[in-house]
């Protein structure tokens, strides 16, 4: 009986597309559901001919599995996974799982990344939780997971408790990757005054260049849709953006560690600026910007330096989501593997890019490197970039583009190299109020 | 004996100064402190000559008290007030105080601002909670509160809950304020290479102006500073500044309420990033910023523009400090008095200053305004800001100094005005992602 390799829990979008992926990869699934008629539906649909198999109960399903039960709960709130929990102990009767606390259960927290979609065709998976679990699934996780280069898997074995952080940090930089490419876009559109084939063009060819990711990508590809009228479609979908969960997460986290990760915190506040439409609309015909002027620059170098500044400000996002990786890393006592993080990015999640290459080539040069932007590829990077990046934001400022993301990644740059900075007159304040007293220089 | 107006719990300094200004206005106050022996030395130093009484108890100190009982707790953390409370509750045999939750004890929270030297000049005080309290300690919290204009308290009711919501805003705000004078002053020490004597002159100039405030004015007094060898105090001070306490709570909540406060959040990113000298040392040897060139501009001229600068982003951050407490209000269903929110922060508190005058204004013309730049006033003085504004981000940009939150100010003001931003691109992605769908505009 006891054949199966592994049973998932949770028959929604993504729990079906792992279920397939396994069984395309040659392992065996038992699949359950809390409302068991999903099973059946499963089986005769979507699964048919594959050999996955379907459990009517908790206790078949377990009767199924070989030992030690490996078991995916992809269920929504944690609440959720509880319940399942406490509906299993129950069931087992080895000496192993009577004391659930101490060595019962081998819990694994794992992101996943990739969307509804990334899950067929291999997810990144960022599994996290009990060590010991890792070799009983590391050859389902690994060979389900997305490959990169010459078959190496976006999966590797986080850190205790790390793997939701690291999803939840991918998704925050996903927010400001997502952020700068809009900002590009708006600059391309209003200063430059580019149509929508050629701004679908730049995205193209900039896919060749240091910026190249899946977000350029389907960003010139979202540039040439058109609808059934042959009208493009972008300009006519909603200008409002959600903001509530991860990337919300994320930069709350930033200030809770006191990391300054603020390029997040501007692609949130950006999209919640961006939902005040109604509040827009009126300002925008009672506000006054700068006269509009005709750009009078070279178009195409103009272009370049847009690419630059969009290829700095990214760097500086990077810098900032790895300090927030390596604070929470000191907060919780976890040993991150910066190297093996950046690679279970490179394939399926959304922030897939070449760019993460070069990351991971600095961890492994310098597995204690304490910020990116000391590592001597990316420094240069950003110093080669420099002059663009100040240019396109000074042209946007006297355009009156908002460039939210852009300018806090130039002002962390700046700020960042600055062995003095102007903080001093917040401690003399302090002392000046009467509860505080300032702390003298070294060299003072 | 039972002839005091008022007991006052906790013996630090602002309990100290508290009663002292208390004292001050006729009102006879009963001292009490868990350590009881402080009540001995408050009497016999601080106190003495004074009509404040002590006592030895919770007991004894009831036992003076008119009632009904009116007892300020100055005590640190919320389970110093519960354990408090849940003493009182025994000691108490009249039917009002029976059923504690029902009506037994009017509670009352008050923000206090001022510092520690505000208490004894007056205080701004904030209180919210259970109105019914409100008659019986207006007469003692406005009569001790700081005066403005001819003679108008800086205490008003809040709104149920309100008053340590309001002091936290006003504290986020802070942090704003004080973050756009360091970047005023960054730019006039490094980009035109003032004096320490030419900024505090041009702080005490532009006193005079619209920027006028008790920060401005103390910035001055700080340029002026000297030691007792006769050389500046100022550039000796280290430039690290602490951000854990309700500058960051403002940062948090506001993302919490998805309100595009991005000012007070980069504020408190840049005391993230100030923190981290020993890091920016080893990067000030590394990075390369822009070449430095001499200010070949009209330096009076700049320094009207940082001044006008200073103004617009001033304005923008009280923009969106009324934007989060508009949203909190909505949330928790009170009704704020943004006029009279307005004047408690006009004396006494930290950002003081003749500007909250017309904010107050606003509100009076039209107490439903929904965005301090829809006011007239505002909105004419930010247009009339703008090119210098646009200028001294461009000049700065150019000579490399971080000024996260002019930028931050200047993004949010030209957003604000677009009726249509680039965040179709975000809705258009997530609708390739495959989990969403996109809305159309209205009109497309």
């Amino acid at each position: 009986m006891a054949q199966d390799d592994i049973a998932l829990i949770g028959l929604a979008v993504m729990g079906q597309n792992l279920i397939l992926n396994m069984n395309d990869h040659g392992f065996v699934i038992c699949a359950f559901n809390r409302t068991v008629s999903k099973v059946d539906d499963f089986l005769a649909n979507e699964a048919k001919g594959t050999k996955v198999v379907g459990a009517q109960s908790l206790k078949e399903m377990v009767s199924k599995l070989k030992k030690p039960w490996r078991i995916i709960l992809l269920v929504k709130a944690i609440q959720a996974v509880d319940d399942f929990i406490k509906k299993l102990v129950p069931l087992d009767t080895t000496r192993y799982f009577q004391d659930l606390k101490a060595k019962g259960i081998l819990f694994v927290g794992s992101g996943v990344s990739g969307g509804e979609d990334g899950a067929p065709y291999g997810p990144s998976l960022m599994p996290g939780g009990n060590k010991e679990a890792w070799p009983y699934i590391k050859t389902i996780f690994q060979g389900i997971a997305a490959k990169v280069g010459t078959g190496e898997p976006c999966c590797g074995w986080v850190e205790e408790k790390a793997g939701h952080f690291v999803k939840m940090v991918h998704n925050g930089i996903e927010y400001g990757d997502m952020r700068l490419i809009c900002e590009a876009y708006h600059l391309m559109r209003d200063v430059l005054g580019m149509e929508q084939s050629e701004m679908a063009q730049a995205f193209e060819e900039w896919n060749k260049m240091e910026v190249d990711s899946f977000l350029t990508e389907i960003t010139a590809n979202i540039l040439k849709f058109q609808d059934n009228n042959g009208k493009y479609l972008l300009p006519k979908i909603s200008d409002r953006a959600g903001q509530k969960g991860t990337g919300n997460w994320s930069a709350i986290s930033t200030l809770e560690y006191g990391i300054p990760v603020a390029l997040i915190g501007e692609a949130v506040f950006a999209r919640c600026l961006s939902s005040l439409k109604d509040e827009r609309i009126q300002a925008s015909k009672k506000l006054m910007g700068p006269q509009k002027t005709q750009f009078e620059g070279d178009k195409k170098s103009f272009l370049e330096d847009i690419q630059k500044a969009l290829y700095a400000s990214k760097i500086i996002s990077y810098a900032q989501g790895f300090m927030l990786l390596r604070q929470a890393a000191i907060e919780f006592g976890w040993t991150l593997n910066y190297g093996g993080i950046t690679l279970m990015w490179r394939g399926s999640c959304i922030i897939r890019s070449v760019f993460l290459e070069k990351i991971k080539d600095a961890f492994d040069q310098n597995p204690e490197l304490q910020n990116l932007l000391l590592d001597n590829f990316f420094k240069s990077a950003v110093e080669n970039c420099q002059a663009s990046w100040q240019w396109v934001v000074s042209t946007g400022v006297q355009a009156g583009i908002p460039m939210p993301c852009f300018t806090t990644a130039l002002s962390f740059y700046n700020g960042y190299r600055h062995e003095m900075l102007p903080a001093n007159l917040i401690q003399a304040k302090q002392d000046y109020f009467g509860a505080h007293t300032y702390e003298l220089l070294a060299n003072a």
